[in-house]
């Protein structure tokens, strides 16, 4: 049995807890799956399995080609072990084809490319539904500084091109993602890195193909199984959990 | 039968031919590989159709990212239409882990992790053996600037994050890759592109779970069938010629 340990936040889809070294945190996914600012909710078994092996997976990678990110390692069926950051309170957007909301606020159709990527942020404010926000408020409201936002945008265009690739290489086309930004501290030297997730919860992931979506819009739309769909993404990139069987969640507190 | 057409220039494993239109060229892969300048050599079936496919995977993927190229369209088996551009005279090397000439030259272990993404030029000779140069002789004897020169860094840390996804996407791990840069000008404005061919002939390619080379170490060091390795490399990215019987090389001239 897990020990009693303290909760530090808990999300819509993820739950932290305080993590055995100082500095740390254990990040759990749960099955819960929302949408619409939580106005659409569901329990979706085995979800939470899948997006912690993907998040892991992602993570890696990045580490790999010296990306920063909260990735230390995988614990269990449903929770990793990550560096505890202070959260920049944005939602950033990477576009390399027309969904979604900018579909809807331009008028233009899914699936038009972009003149090239596109860098967006949303301010993390549930109450007011994540609104878009140009870098002007960002930088005026002191959530994030202009050098800050240079780095960010730097690091989302190279996660940008290596998830493209990675999809690339299994026959699926990266239409946008959503990362956030945590700050970690090095004695008094501020880093940037990658934190909370990335999987296809948080990404729109259509099968060259087919233009099958194979992301959180299965469930957005009503489009079939959502555990299908991330099986398939995690079936094509080899990251096969041995048990995708749900887990009961075991929250304490 | 192709037309009788101008020859420009024949290289170890592809020739050129002027094209149909001004600025193009068509490029046509051969089966013949060679190593250690060209001491080494032999004609592999099957080779140049896989090169001819595969180039065309990786550049089209590299457009689709953004980062600009000289691929235009594959025409048949073994060739593809081309921009005609003017060679930066450096082989353009980027390491993620040790191998071949850096692991002799500095004493490491094959598969060492380097600290960073390590690029570094050749100087293109083939009488003096593709010689290893710092930046300082190539500002120097004029080959490219230091403006072309950080334009190039750039570029190829885009391709490595790139086709290291594409390769991590299907359990490869990409040791390191030689790219070469050409110029072209649009009216006055002179642009840096990626040119030549990606192709496990420029690339080191390593199993990630077994460590097995899917490259053209698989040739130099008479590891096996090379044919058999870049068939695995392009099954596994979906790039299946209809094809791969050789076909009889009709070169004219």
């Amino acid at each position: 049995m897990a020990p009693r340990r303290k909760k530090i936040y808990e999300g819509k889809a993820k739950v932290l807890y305080e993590g055995p070294e100082p500095g740390t945190l254990v990040q759990y996914f749960k099955d819960d799956a929302t949408a619409f600012n939580a106005q659409k909710r569901d329990v979706i078994e085995g979800k939470g399995v899948l997006n912690n092996r993907l998040s892991e997976y992602f993570m890696t990678g990045l580490t790999n080609i010296g990306v920063p990110n909260h990735f230390i390692k995988r614990l269990n069926m449903r929770e990793q072990l990550i560096r505890q950051v202070e959260i920049v309170p944005l939602e950033v957007i990477v576009r390399n084809f027309a969904a979604g909301s900018i579909a809807k606020r331009l008028g233009l159709e899914e699936g038009t490319p972009l003149p090239r990527p596109i860098v967006e942020y949303s301010y993390k404010n549930d109450e007011l539904g994540d609104p878009l926000v140009p870098e002007e408020y960002i930088i005026a409201f002191g959530w994030a500084s202009q050098q800050d936002l240079d780095d960010i945008v730097a690091l989302a265009l190279r996660v940008n091109d290596f998830l493209t690739g990675v999809f690339y290489g299994v026959g699926i086309k990266l239409v946008d993602f959503k990362i956030e930004i945590g700050r970690v501290w090095d004695g008094d030297f501020m880093r940037l890195i990658v934190a909370d997730e990335i999987s296809p919860d948080s990404c729109r992931l259509w099968d060259v193909k087919t233009g099958q979506k194979l992301d959180k819009d299965v469930f957005r739309r009503d489009l079939g199984n959502l555990t299908d769909a991330y099986t398939e993404v995690a079936k094509r990139l080899g990251v096969l959990p041995t048990n995708t069987q749900p887990i009961k969640p075991t929250l304490i507190n």
